[in-house]
């Protein structure tokens, strides 16, 4: 069936009209030249794991981080590439398939071409497994014909995603060494992008001349920090999710007699399920970070619900909207207690119909107390990450039953005197993923694509191509780098056998900020949604025309650009060394010496790891 | 609450270009003059249901039926009318929402208001219920605005949908005497224009003035005979749900390891599944239409869907994506018998728990069979037309399961050397429901909107609103006007208490024809639709651009135009007529009568009930 990889096929009308589509460069990018300025070397965003880090990571943790600009900028010490030799490099999807994930080779390819016709990008067929088997696909210019702008990984397929064993790390080495590769660029989200700084690592250990780039693309949006604003396919998951979404607001206020409860994905971070919230107004969302931080039981999130029913049935309403995150069911305290007794006897091989005479007293006592669909979805064997089956877990389901169950209750106690309660579930996974890429999506994933090429120009080894002050217009886009490293944390506590990544630095998914604007905004409006069924419906995705240049609420609300920050930091500091020079004032460098300390102590406080009460997961 | 009713309401981009988008008219119905020509009277399709439906419907069966035609149409005998008298007229919504309902309210105002500013169009809110209760709002510009294009039927609203009882009737009648209504509009499917056309019948017997119109908007495509080519919603519905289907294989295309069971909505007849099949070209969809008509047994579809995931395999593929209809569980014959058991029980009052002790033998044999969520899905009480609670039962979930454990079984056996069989299930229920028309239906019903005034300005009563040559541009569309009871068919036999319907005319839902050219295409394509992973992916729906025009494919492969056809059939009739005038030669005449002899035998014929062996339902 390989055979059946990269060749052309039939596209419809609109396929045909996205695949002549073409994304437009922010000005850095365009023409042949590119500068590279060299920042400052790079830290861990939690000083407390830094030295771990950099015990595990010699060669490529502290690595300065990079930006890219334009031939003519006025930065005196940035290095100007002006050669560029014919270079061979490889590209691998990990993981779940993202819409976006196809202008990433686009970008990689056109990038490489225009640079030196001779340099050669290979795919890899099938995903991981076909880095180890070597199985290779040369992209071209007609092969890529059909699947500009379009979605799916369906190009070169992907499969289970992890390049973490001895034995697949060894393969991959073999395979770049085997290949002769300069470049190998691994697509991917968070536990991917972890791979490929421990394979950029080994690489450098290894002294193979391979250099490893990583891009962020996960439509779970949770690839998040200092560098990375979103991710690819985040926008069109979001987009087409909140479609749908709005489709069925419009249904419950037609009817007036359901409420539908949606579980949409996002694995543990909300990140969707606050994005599509503000895009189409729902009743309510709970959020897996609100449920966590509040320690909030399955009892009191019933009642919750059944309060918000309630107060709407005094108003004469008797349907709504409830969206939540199928990661969700994991951050009820006394659910994830009783999901990892399970956990703990299936890995010791304890057969599934037996567990429930195995559970200690209390979740025993949780689990008899749930209706038998979920039970049995509990059951389920963990993934790899030790989280549960989250797709297989019909949360909505189990919510709207004990809602119905507490509003009957209500009912017959006589609290509650309205019309019965009646759900209606869905579950919003698999419908989304394989969409058409966004407008945002297809720019921002072609232009990664060429900063892929840019990273490899300049010999970076373990860095994740960067895009920042997105929520701006593409010629405002900041283009560089940073290395992986400086993204990693350390756990330094945890349950379960999730307790194997346990000190070990690692990227992890970055939750929805609860002190962040764009939750702040979800609060300002938390009643209004409830009470007052200002649904918003943005339509189908649209690549023309109104809200066709829309990118996502979270995105634009929020104050990023950490990558014009730092230019900015340093433009100060270079401020401060111009004014205060030799020669300057005695008063002039006293007040300048009392500033900078006050300064640096301020900062040395608020850097040190105590401050940090919270860390970053 | 009704004080939320006809709010203005604030519109994103999307939704307010699309409010501005102004639909056009057929030339026949622009201008203030319009031309009605009375056509034949009407008969019923199945001559065999004739006398009883013309004994029932003494006042609305056998009318003529009725073209609308431009002032300046050479027809000599219509009628031109001219006089517009102020008109007083009640619309209202009856059953299940459907994209589009909203534009033909803005129709009817509109047509409505041209012919004479001093008409009222009132709409009753909350659907049948607010009929019974005289609760409306009148229909103005300012209410339209924010409603023009849009989904959904919140304009007005709409509940449980019945005009059928004693006192439902005489509540409408009284209605529209208080209301001194000219017109009332009925606005849904199969069921709601069989009460209209029992409505028309009963006004007219109680010498009501008020007209009865009906009009087919329902997403299900089941409203559909000679006069009516398809329905307000069908097109939408389809085109969103294919959206998803495609991207549901282009995600099975990239991961390649899974068989994604998708269940369509469209009660008893399987119109979407068959559209949507030929929209996104999924590997394979299962008729409702083909398992009755074949009489295939769940063992027997287990194996088709075996057979064909085996023959896959050995071409190295383990994905695909398979459709059904939520009407297949009740066109499986045990599973049907079975149903017909339980709702038999259930209706003389046993309780869901007692009845599976209660079931005859082989009934018995077959539920223990099922797995237990289909046992609990099965005990849910029947709708009010005997038919299971089709939503709720979730039969991709059943084949998925059967299907797992017959390719375990056959792996274990050695006859199935693939990998192991992995599923995931959807229902794209109501996720399409409430979205915005796409340009057809927002054309469809606008002007089915006009029609209805025109129909109301001549008069007539018991008639539904009718286009046809829908598959050509909106210039080309006939506008008339059926009697409602020329759709009617009588069924003579069926089980269960839906035998409560037997013996009185209704409009039937129309199930596939396993004879018609859109049935044929499929048959055509069926097995490159299997092996070779044809997935078409039409996109998001669209309103400008590739795509946006088009129609269903089902609607445009048909060779309908009947109201042409039967236009035509009177012009040769004229013509013989001209030619074979008194006087003409005894050559001419003679070779007249034999050649109509023989014409009038073959038809006599062919219409006969006997030659009639199926009837149409």
């Amino acid at each position: 069936m390989d055979s059946d990889y990269g060749i052309a096929r039939e596209l419809t009308d609109l396929q045909k009209l996205r695949s002549t589509y073409q994304p437009q460069l922010p000005p850095c990018l365009q023409g042949t030249t590119v500068r590279v300025e060299f920042g400052d070397a790079t830290t861990a965003a939690d000083p407390s794991g830094a030295h771990t880090i950099g015990r595990l990571f010699p060669h490529t943790y502290g690595q300065p981080i990079v930006h890219f600009l334009r031939e003519t900028a006025q930065i005196p010490d940035a290095r100007i590439i002006t050669e560029h030799p014919a270079m061979r490099v490889g590209l691998v999807f990990c993981g779940r398939q993202s819409p976006g994930g196809h202008n990433v080779i686009w970008g990689l390819h056109n990038a490489l071409k225009i640079h030196n016709p001779n340099s050669v990008l290979l795919g890899f067929l099938g995903g991981s497994e076909g880095l180890f088997a070597q199985k290779t696909l040369e992209i071209t210019d007609d092969i890529l014909t059909t699947y500009k702008n379009q979605g799916g990984y369906d190009l070169l397929g992907r499969t289970k995603d992890q390049i973490r064993t001895t034995e697949q790390v060894n393969a991959s080495l073999a395979a770049c060494n085997a290949l002769k590769l300069d470049g190998l660029v691994i697509i991917g989200g968070v536990t991917s992008n972890t791979d490929a700084a421990q394979l950029a690592e080994t690489f450098a250990e290894a002294k193979c001349s391979t250099k490893v780039v990583g891009v962020p693309v996960t439509l779970n949006g949770d690839l998040k920090n200092q560098f990375v604003e979103t991710n690819v396919g985040f926008d069109t998951i979001c987009k087409v999710n909140s479609q749908l979404i709005s489709n069925v607001c419009t249904d419950a206020l037609s009817a007036e007699k359901y409420y539908y409860f949606i579980r949409l994905m996002g694995r543990k971070a909300s990140h969707v399920a606050l994005e599509c919230t503000l895009q189409s107004h729902p009743n309510m969302v709970i959020l897996g970070e609100e449920v966590a931080a509040s320690k909030l039981t399955l009892f009191d999130l019933t009642t919750q619900i059944c309060d918000a029913v309630q107060a709407r049935a005094e108003e004469d309403k008797y349907h709504g909207v409830i969206l939540l995150p199928e990661g969700l069911i994991e951050t009820i305290p006394e659910v994830y207690a009783l999901l990892q007794e399970i956990h703990g006897w299936l890995r010791d091989g304890v057969s599934a119909d037996k567990i429930s005479s195995k559970l200690s007293p209390w979740a025993s006592a949780l689990f008899e107390f749930l209706p038998s669909f979920i039970r049995k979805q509990f059951l389920l064997f963990p993934e790899s990450d030790d989280s549960a089956q989250l797709s297989q877990i019909e949360t909505e389901k189990l919510l709207a039953h004990l809602v119905e169950e507490e509003m009957n209750k209500r009912m017959k106690e006589g609290t509650y005197k309205g019309k019965k309660f009646n759900s209606i579930c869905h579950f919003f996974g698999y419908q989304a993923r394989g969409s058409l890429p966004s407008k945002f999506d297809c720019d921002y994933a072609y232009v990664l694509g060429h900063v892929c090429y840019h990273i490899l120009a300049a010999g970076l080894n373990g860095y994740m191509a960067s895009l920042t002050n997105l929520k701006n217009p593409e010629n405002k886009w900041r283009c560089g780098a940073a290395p992986i490293t400086a993204m990693m944390t350390v756990k330094r506590y945890g349950r379960g056998a999730g307790a194997s990544s346990i000190g070990k630095p690692a990227l992890h998914p970055a939750t929805v900020d609860l002190k962040g604007k764009a939750y702040e905004l979800l609060q300002q409006n938390a009643v209004k949604f409830l009470m007052d069924d200002v649904y918003r419906n943005p339509g189908p995705l649209q690549f023309d025309g109104p809200g066709s240049n829309a990118k996502p609420v979270t995105l634009c609300v929020e104050d990023q650009d950490y990558m014009g920050r730092i230019k900015k930091l340093q433009e100060y500091l270079d401020k401060v060394r111009t004014i205060v020079k030799p020669g300057c004032s005695q008063d002039v460098l006293k007040a300048a010496l009392s500033a900078m300390a006050s300064v640096t102590d301020v900062l040395s406080v608020m850097s040190s790891s105590s401050f940090n009460g919270q860390t970053p997961f």
